[in-house]
């Protein structure tokens, strides 16, 4: 069991700027998220694109907005369950809470903090039929081990980066790689389209375009696909499927905490301190709705810091607190690490 | 009379940041500020001081967050009216608002943001008989032009580093330099008490320590000054006396608006969007109050962008409001500039 004071949900910039506010209220956190990666919608939508409208940053590349936070909160020393779905939640008699993830991870809290964001990501999946049943047993979402294509036939669909990316990836390890796209268009970094020119024309990527995956065939497991490109159909023997159009967050495990939700987010008091229905929850950044509410980066970051406060006092009853600014207190890391200004000398002239 | 959409009392950052998020709904704004410079307590304060609080700075010096801020919101070309105080509002029947300063300067506008912060800075004044009397007639409290004090007798009295600072750079201009400070010990940059030691050492600065200025003297006009040191008094006939004190705000001619005040700030809505009790007119910043607010930087920058929106709104009634990433759909300036980020490549592979 995981023991922290406020779990999570959520690595996005919302979350993690939460363990900052919550450090300096001397409280340790615990993330929890489904990707890899903290960052969220940053670090897997748009990592390489400029943030205009960051408070103090004219402008601001997302992944290293999000650097800047781990940096920001490192002396806090937050702890990371990645890769891992928040499936369940139990709040115990105490008032406390248990949260489970679907590999079974289980994290023990005093408060939690939903910042997950449009939810968890999902890839956006073809429709095709009995593509279900060949799930892990030829179709793919991701390339999470890229050595398992190894002197395998692969057919990646999709026009976007990411199917760019992994076809000119796979054109060395695999034995075969064809790249299949409903457009004669790639949109993607022009130096990726331009790299699958090359490997096409040196015959490592067998391009066919305009043309889309309508059936898929095999017993136990994928044993071909069928293109139809201008309607004609072919089949194509392969070992594995790679459909690559993208991923789509979906509410996911939290619309069935039995928190009031409402397009398609989680309504929280935001007169207050963002908490839920269920007091002891609270949802913070993209994931919460209420009058006036805008999804944006710096919004999140207020409400975490709200957020903390009121987790500060629901726990600290009856002690008065006072606030500190970082510049007059500095700040004392949980690692025994300390960031202060420059104090000005005091010293007398004779 | 200045035309705007929404004027700004206090150019602080929350209401330097305002002005970014009113130009991505196209407004356009004018600020007031009381102070000769933008950047508010920050610049005023602790300009020299790091933050460690701003989201993705772990560490952000208070006048380098302010440079950024007036880069960011440059191209919505913001207009300014420094050095004079906010004086009287007043809302026409059409819904507008004149906001008028001390110096008699009008300004026309649809909404009023007050971002005052703590209000208005006003020195922190000695407890002198006469002290009135003799303002603007050998007493000041700031050094405005310091070429007036070129050939003259000059008291300085204070420890930190306004005294410092200003009783160093007088001493090569004025007749006279003395230094009266009530310790030994002086408080500011280590560089600055060096160099007062050694104009002292010079005799350019006759420092008096431990001591206090007990009397003012002069029949129109400060002649001369009392200076008691360990229970012994002496005269020393001066121009000019500058007690060096250091600033403090007053929330100022805010208070007499008709708006609802609370612990010496403003009562606003934070459940919607910070309007105060009169419609059209917001607060923002550390000059509102709420329940769990917090007097903290980032807490006005979600505030100015909440209050943009309901002006947006206000003024564009029935027109539905679509949230634009500023990654996605980039900036376009009021001075014709355009800020966006490197587009994809649409191209074929052939
Ligand atoms: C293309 C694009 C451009 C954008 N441009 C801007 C911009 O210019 N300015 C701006 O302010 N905003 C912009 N945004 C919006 C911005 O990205 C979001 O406001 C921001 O990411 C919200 O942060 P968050 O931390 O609340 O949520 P997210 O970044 O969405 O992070 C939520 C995290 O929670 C995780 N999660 C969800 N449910 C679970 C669960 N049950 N278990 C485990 N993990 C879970 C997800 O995996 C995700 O990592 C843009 C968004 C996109 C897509
Ligand atoms: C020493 C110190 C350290 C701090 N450290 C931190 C920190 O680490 N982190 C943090 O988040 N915050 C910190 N703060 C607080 C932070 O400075 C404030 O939260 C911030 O300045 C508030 O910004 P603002 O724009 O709302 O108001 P202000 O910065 O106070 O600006 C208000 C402006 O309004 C002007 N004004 C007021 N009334 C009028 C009028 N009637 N007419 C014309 N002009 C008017 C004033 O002259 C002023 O320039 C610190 C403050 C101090 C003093």
């Amino acid at each position: 069991m995981i023991e922290t004071d406020i779990i999570i949900i959520g690595a996005g910039p919302t979350g993690l700027f939460a363990v900052f506010e919550a450090g300096l209220l001397k409280l340790k956190c615990h993330l929890i998220d489904g990707l890899p990666q903290p960052g969220g919608q940053l670090t897997e939508l748009y990592p390489k694109k400029p943030i205009f409208d960051i408070p103090g940053y004219p402008s601001v590349g997302a992944s290293e907005l999000i650097d800047n936070l781990m940096e920001q909160i490192k002396q806090f020393q937050p702890g990371f369950t990645l890769n891992e779905v928040a499936e369940q939640i139990e709040k115990l008699e105490d008032g406390t809470f248990i949260v489970t993830t679907n590999k079974g991870t289980k994290h023990h809290g005093k408060a939690v903090a939903i910042a997950g964001g449009l939810g968890s990501f999902e890839p956006r999946k073809p429709v095709l039929e009995n593509l279900a049943f060949y799930e892990d047993k030829g179709v793919e979402y991701f390339v999470k081990n890229p050595e398992m294509f190894a002197g395998k036939k692969v057919v990646i669909a999709g026009g976007g980066d990411s199917a760019l990316d992994w076809s000119i990836y796979l054109a060395e390890l695999a034995a075969e790689v064809h790249l299949v796209h409903r457009r004669n268009e790639f949109r993607g970094a022009l130096d990726s389209v331009e790299k699958v020119q090359v490997l096409k024309n040196q015959g490592k990527i067998n391009l066919i375009t305009p043309a889309e995956i309508v059936e898929l065939k095999g017993a136990d497991q994928l044993e071909a696909v069928v293109v139809e490109r201008e309607g004609v159909k072919e089949e194509i023997v392969c070992d594995h499927f790679i459909p690559l159009f993208g991923l789509t967050p979906k509410l996911g495990p939290i619309a069935n905490w039995g928190l009031e939700i409402e397009k398609n987010a989680i309504k929280v008091n935001n007169a207050l301190d963002y908490q839920t229905n269920i007091s002891g929850i609270y949802a913070i950044g993209d994931v919460n709705t209420y009058p006036g509410k805008l999804k944006l980066i710096l919004c999140g970051f207020h409400e975490a810091t709200l957020m903390c406060q009121s987790v500060y006092n629901t726990l600290n009853p009856g002690k008065k607190f006072v606030l500190k600014y970082t510049t007059v207190s500095g700040i004392n890391g949980f690692d025994g690490s300390r960031k202060e200004a420059e104090k000005a000398v005091v010293k007398s002239i004779d």
